[in-house]
């Protein structure tokens, strides 16, 4: 524990002041927690806060005529579905992106102490200005959330039958619009501007298709056509858009492989699959399951290197289990 | 297996044409299977296709003067990533919808010979008209496919730093625009005007989203504050058009609980973790592994019944696993 952190208090008890407390509690910092009080935050040498938006709250702060010397504006990027303190977690942070935003003001210091802090959490910390790091999280956070909403909410009156199509594909495009309406309209209220901007193009985009789609007429489309250009372009920038989104350890997710395997669906059938896997010794990156809805079998899907593809795949088969690429 | 079902010609050795062979040779009915033949095709009794959008083709059909009576346009809804006949397997079909869509003209025989083939490939069969299910599978697949790529689209120039911040919210939204985008412009195209409908509404949603961001000024900003109202009514509407998804076995997803279990990056870890919970009698709905970028631990995240909690915790915590809720 360096110096700097012999001592935290953590104001908040949510998910992630516990969390942070939990953390430092580990690491064997003296931790005081508490969910609002304003004397022991002015005993306080240096201060850090873990808002989703950054510039908004330090302009308030420097309008209010704050002290910013000791004052480290922070975002531990840590998402998850569920909040409170029951939900807290010592590793929550464990190799996420922390980032924080030290102004010129910022002492040396305090931007120690709070990166400090960070490598206690076992975070990684990332250093980036204020209103560079809200323009990053409208993009990879906060539009997308509000796009999810929107295709979404096209489904509160859509038929039953209409639903009954469904697949992973739509439940993977809407998932995170189940979030909290309250908590993130504030969040994208604190960050409007660059949201708006993300959103705009994105709608902009949208209402182009739109119009190419109700100007195709009837077919044959020629490649040339101009409708099938426009849509055959957003498409392609698409797809090149996904493959920039980093996956584990960095990697692109399109370097794995991915081998099914057809599961019933019974106590037991995991374990036994994986008891082969683990014996052949490949690593599983990742693993999902694909739904049959209404009938006792799935397709496990593992997720795996590609030069241990066939490893498993003769694992697997020689224990019986049915196979595929 | 039917009489009707004798003998099948399939045209097409795709991924669903091979899939549809290799069912149909499972349960003993004699199968052609051929990219191309116009001989094989004039001799068959009865016709159905695949394709994804169905009023288009039947219009153009009937144009053509073809004889409608033995044409039974179907849909199996069993979408994969993978295409080819390298990626067929008998199962495709199992337990998923498989839309027909006869019309007035169709012939009761017509419509037994493609119910019999259904079931025989363990599909569920779905009646409904053309127009309707080109709307239906609009909302719930087509359109989803160009939301997600209109927002990928905005990552292609996307600063490095941003996408170090991307977490699996933006990869789940995003993930089905990776999909080829010549095939999905030609299955858009066809199906021009459903799609058209939903994604004009969905980018005046965003784009009256985005006015309001750019409206709502500097905080605080009140419930009645009519920006406020109306990001939170896109969200709430959201967020109910979610609830709607029926997951596996056609229960909401929301009604299953999640527990969480950290687990180490290594071989044998998952086989020791499901062996566990096999042992413990609780059947396991899905799984997820939340990704700890270039750090050598992960967390595993069991789906299961809500009743089965206390059983799986219990007996993870007794094995030495840290697991949570």
């Amino acid at each position: 524990v360096p110096a700097s952190l012999g001592s935290a208090v953590v104001i908040g008890t949510g998910l992630i002041g516990t969390s942070i407390a939990l953390a430092l509690c580990e690491r064997g910092v003296t931790v005081w927690l508490t969910d609002h009080d304003p004397a022991a935050a002015r005993l306080a040498h240096w201060y850090t806060d873990v808002a989703s938006v950054k510039a908004l709250p330090l302009r308030q702060a420097s309008a209010l005529g704050c002290d910013l010397t000791s004052f480290v504006p922070g975002h531990p990027l840590s998402g998850r579905e569920r909040s409170g303190p029951a939900a807290a977690r010592a590793d929550l942070f464990l190799g996420r992106p922390w980032v924080i935003c030290p102004g010129p003001q910022t002492g040396p210091e305090a931007i120690a102490a709070v990166v400090a802090l960070v490598r206690c959490c076992r975070g990684e910390p990332v250093q980036v200005g204020a209103d560079e790091h809200d323009r990053w999280v409208a993009l990879v956070s906060h539009a997308p959330h509000v796009v999810a909403a929107a295709m979404a909410a096209q489904l509160t009156d859509a038929p039953g039958g209409a639903l009954g199509l469904a697949g992973q594909g739509l439940r993977d495009v809407t998932r995170i619009a189940e979030g909290d309406s309250g908590l993130w309209t504030q969040i994208l209220a604190a960050n409007a501007a660059p949201v708006a901007r993300v959103l705009a193009a994105v709608a902009a985009d949208l209402a182009a298709a739109a119009e190419a789609l109700a100007e195709t007429g009837a077919p044959p489309h020629p490649a040339e056509h101009p409708s099938v250009k426009l849509l055959m372009g957003l498409l392609d920038e698409g797809s090149a858009g996904v493959a920039r989104i980093p996956g584990k350890r960095g990697a692109p997710v399109r370097d794995n492989a991915v081998v099914q395997v057809v599961i019933r669906d019974q106590p037991g059938e995991l374990a036994r699959l994986f008891q082969v896997a683990g014996e052949s010794g490949v690593n599983i990156e990742d693993i999902g399951i694909e739904h049959s809805p209404g009938l006792p079998v799935g397709v496990a899907e593992l997720t795996i290197r590609p030069d241990s593809v066939a490893r498993l795949t003769q694992a697997l088969a020689a224990a019986g289990w049915p196979v595929r690429r």
